[in-house]
């Protein structure tokens, strides 16, 4: 595994470990963070041994969102011409934008595991996971709004799925401060801990249940419930009975039975 | 009514009880399970003295899911050609969602009563029911997962729009077992009681008073929040404004005005 | 401003207050209501002074939805002919539709908050509102069903993206009556006051910290989330990298990011 | 295969061949015609010796459409209470539309050949067949128009998508009669031909041809272009994957590369 | 009818002809057009006796598109702030389309009639029309592309679907003159005429055959092809049997088959 | 620029002229092949000085479609679990697709141009340029139905779009061959020449005069028409609106009309 800037990546029993590590800047993403980010997804998705994921916030801090120098640098982008100058500042934010697709495309699960500060663009990133989990003082702040703009790398196209429509706009035009209680309770975490030790601790776990599933029926599962997010119930049935008709198929189905009927617990390839 | 292998039905004011029965077997779904399903609703749909459906498992469990005879019987569609048994798969998949389309699309609302199990199947089941209500000991788990297989009769499709898409994917990736008070929490079910006569009670008073309103208005609404699943708002609109174009010409409006102003009870034809 | 008959409206501080204006009549909504809450929601749209409106009921009831005497008079256009009546039906609900459509479309966002009953047409309105608050003592109920119809102006379209198709259609079939704390828990209001007199500073303060915020922001915040309630989520990250391509080109980013350097408040333009 | 009363119909080479078989009657689409064409095509679908299906019209005319005791039958489902009566209308109109769903659905290529008047409800059949083939003599019209009504069993859905919506519109406003070589410059038709022999042996070369394919191969064609009518194309593109994922694993692939490579005739399965 | 500055508009036998009088400018788009053009459509709409619209250009050419003064204005929207001028900028379009959006959604068949120049705007224009119609020596341009701007009221987005995508890409970027025979063979108009008057003449005729047609097929059929549009086959299957639940209750259907039954000519009401 | 295996590269007077180069294997996709098409295609969306491409191909062909060899090593991912095996072939079919959506989702027009043989694949290719034009001796057919398959890589998406359904239904169940003058006529091609020579002069031609329009409405344009390929009429004219809001500001629209006003040629930045 290649060393990164802004991230410290680990490999164990199946499950990668990716940790955000610019503690000393509250993991702020700068301009390594989002290229990285690409690298290290595409890496989880390609290799088999890696069954889940769990991302996470080194230090106090999940993460402050984006490095204000590199939102500074954007503006650059802005020269004499405004028609080109939108085309430039479009085609940048759709680069963002591609950073945190690969989260949401991977063929892996992804917790997120949070702690403190997760503002902004990070909240633009435990969006595009597949759940999150949090300390009961983990802080929550769609902050883009007081950065006087319309947050565009994917809060206002996941979360509403995730919060319901209500609550999402009063945090979308407020950009008032989450707590974890609160949090579980409007469904933007599943679990809520005391401790990051108790957090990481509850994630790992989970990480490992789903470690242990067969890798073939977890990749289906979140193939359907990422197709589901867009598509209708007609189409869902018809795509997973054509995605089924291949891997019922596989050795899988017949592996878990046979342990189901013998109470072992079934070993899967990866 | 016809005798059924698997279920038992009673028709009684206006409220049909389908009952899974077979409790022996904890109401697994076998091969009758899901052909009986298809005709009895299609005699619930066409037969005007039905209102309401209350779908109920006897004995201790609601359901444990599709029977494993069935399953393994599945895999021997499993020819020498990869082609043409994914061919057969398919078709028997599609064929399995028609047992619980029948159910989504019956124009009559269907509560569903739960104790117990509510396992694999059977949650892919209760997620094509209009309501679901149950006991706090009842036992929720998308058990699929733990078959080595991605659910594909229902659950990952209908769920999400359910229960939210952060819990939908922890319950799908772990297949862990959910209680009935945290089920209400989460939006499974719409509430609980501590005993399964208490339930049965509780749902059958419900489903007395849909059976009172006009079932004119009870199918439109129906039909719109099924349509509003898969459609636009502005879809929405302007198919409810075609729908109720013929029917407030209906007597129904103006005998629940009518009984309104009278403050009495309105009587509905069927 | 012009007079209304059935609003009062006052324009202070940039927030909007449009209050439903029939306390005697517990805010039946007549033939005024419908019409005149067009050109307030024209004149809200266009007037850049108004940042955010509030939207009350004045006296004891937010409103009891729809007068009786009009929907009797919509029965008046059945004539002979089937047929036409039913396309002067169908244009007589599209255009009552119209009326709540402006209050959705309005480019500022609407605050509801309610107190007494919100019946019938009140849902329907403010499910096209952006966020509801509420009184402990509120009133809840989808009352259409008691009419003998299926609500057609847009209730059915627009509540179960916020409350979630569990207990919608719990609701929807029985017309029962939610208070505020339920109304909260299943996220139909995002928070309740014991009093009115609290509920109206509540939403008061939350209005006016919403318009101390940009106006670009809070504008193209508030058509994502909108557009995110009909498409998809590739759709979505490709329409909001389209329209921050023109607004981040706007002085108000500039202006946001100063002031957090300097941790001064930001002075907006309208 | 069982005696029909609307149809005649044989399987020679792999070849169903439907006759519409009521010549005395132009081919008129009577009761029997609506029930006995669902058993057809059910029929063909889970036969896997039919490979391609031609549907034709015995005698001079393909068909002059449904039948008017059929037509005014349906006029008795109107009843006393306008809403009850449109509920009996919009069942049956599904009910029929299901007939001609059948021959859309079907997996097999349905080719149909048609002389004569092809008239009303003629039109919306064709359109749901795959290909269309004519004689330079026959005569198409929407001829709903001239009955009062909106075509409702296909053919201003289908038909937009095969002749381009600016014809659409004046033949389906006009009812106008379309002959074969104007039908062929539109597109309605694929080829013209003088006589019926050729037209039938034109058309049967067609099919013989579309036969000797892999059937695993044409089936997954006709399923994207059916799934292409009414999906974006990177669904398109997602669909057709995921589908082959499990389809080039068929030994079909195999065998016509081997007999491409040997320059010999391909054998397929069933 | 009031008096209008950029149009001519008759009402003779249920045809209403609309005519663009501004032939010594080549009736280019002023002011006045983009305003009239919708109050003309909205009395179309609710006159019941105008059954049907011819859309013409007095003079030598049907129009030479949106006249540059008015272009040149919208520019003066364009303000210090890129942003908020972007916002000004997008409601002035959203406006401009609200005009050919009025031809589109008419509820009455609109034929367009063709001669001379038919540039820019022109295109957008016919493009909502339902039926294009044209002399010889006609010729249309996608002229926007030479005013260094994509086309924005309607051409882009609407005749894609009228002449296919492989040549509307041809004629969009290159903006290359498209005559009458051209024209008719790509599907861009149904047929040409050799003179104005017979082209006229013509499209009278269609008109007037349009016009003796059941008011409520018309109309069922106008809206179905225009659902179809947008709309997947299922969809406007459904939308059709619940459209003409009603409307087959209408008597238009019995007057029709009486008419056609006895060899008599129908009369409907308006 | 960078020598290609598979291609030639050229640039001149703003055209990108992309020639696949190998000649004496009939232009057949290799390796090389599919992965340089994305980095040719990379560079000319990022090359502002590239305005228009023409993709052609070298010798008395246009392309073989897939080299056989690649199409048996895909044979070679089918490994001894099926399950496994598809997930590795759908992802190396999403692999192959990405090299033609390149090609569809360059910002730039791409105009193809076939002589000879234009087999399998090469019709993929070419469904995703934006025009197509070709010599009289041409050949198309869409091959993979005789390799045993369903066309996965994009002809069974994009080309319904081009030709209508009727007569893809009939080219891709039988494979037939078509030649240039039937391809115009089906819409397949725009244009036929008799010669190769003049084949690459027309398009040249044509190339060069899209070469001088301003590119920013040329991006605007093809990215409408590529966007009304999948979206509604209504949703495309909000996108133009706010794509227009920007790029109206751009100094093209006045150079086009000071330009056009002066009666002389407009000269626009890359």
């Amino acid at each position: 595994m290649p060393d990164y800037q802004a991230f410290r990546v680990e490999l164990t029993d199946k499950i990668a470990t990716v940790t955000i590590n610019r503690p000393e800047k509250r993991n702020a993403m700068n301009s390594a963070f989002w290229s990285e980010i690409i690298e290290i997804f595409d890496w989880v998705d390609r290799t088999d041994e890696v069954r889940v994921v769990v991302l996470a916030g080194a230090g106090e801090h999940f993460s402050s969102g984006i490095d204000l120098g590199l939102l500074a640098q954007a503006a650059n982008l802005v020269g004499k011409d405004v028609g080109r100058s939108a085309e430039a500042l479009r085609r940048k934010i759709l680069e963002l934008q591609a950073s945190f697709n690969a989260v949401d495309r991977c063929r892996k699960p992804v917790l997120a595991a949070i702690q403190g500060y997760c503002l902004g663009g990070a909240i633009d990133l435990i969006a595009a996971c597949d759940m999150r989990y949090a300390t009961r003082d983990a802080q929550f702040s769609i902050k883009e709004i007081d950065m006087g703009m319309a947050a565009d790398v994917g809060t206002l196209q996941r979360l509403p799925r995730i919060i319901g429509d209500g609550m999402m706009r009063e945090l979308a035009f407020t950009g008032r401060h989450v707590h974890g209680d609160e949090a579980q309770r409007i469904g933007l975490v599943n679990r809520v801990w005391d401790t990051q030790a108790q957090l990481l601790e509850g994630v790992m776990q989970l990480a490992a249940e789903i470690a242990a599933k067969s890798p073939i029926a977890i990749r289906g599962t979140k193939e359907m419930i990422r197709y589901m997010r867009d598509h209708r119930v007609d189409d869902g049935l018809e795509y997973i009975a054509t995605w089924n008709a291949a891997m019922l198929q596989s050795s899988d189905l017949r592996i878990a039975m046979a342990a189901h009927m013998s109470k072992q617990k079934p070993e899967f390839a990866d």
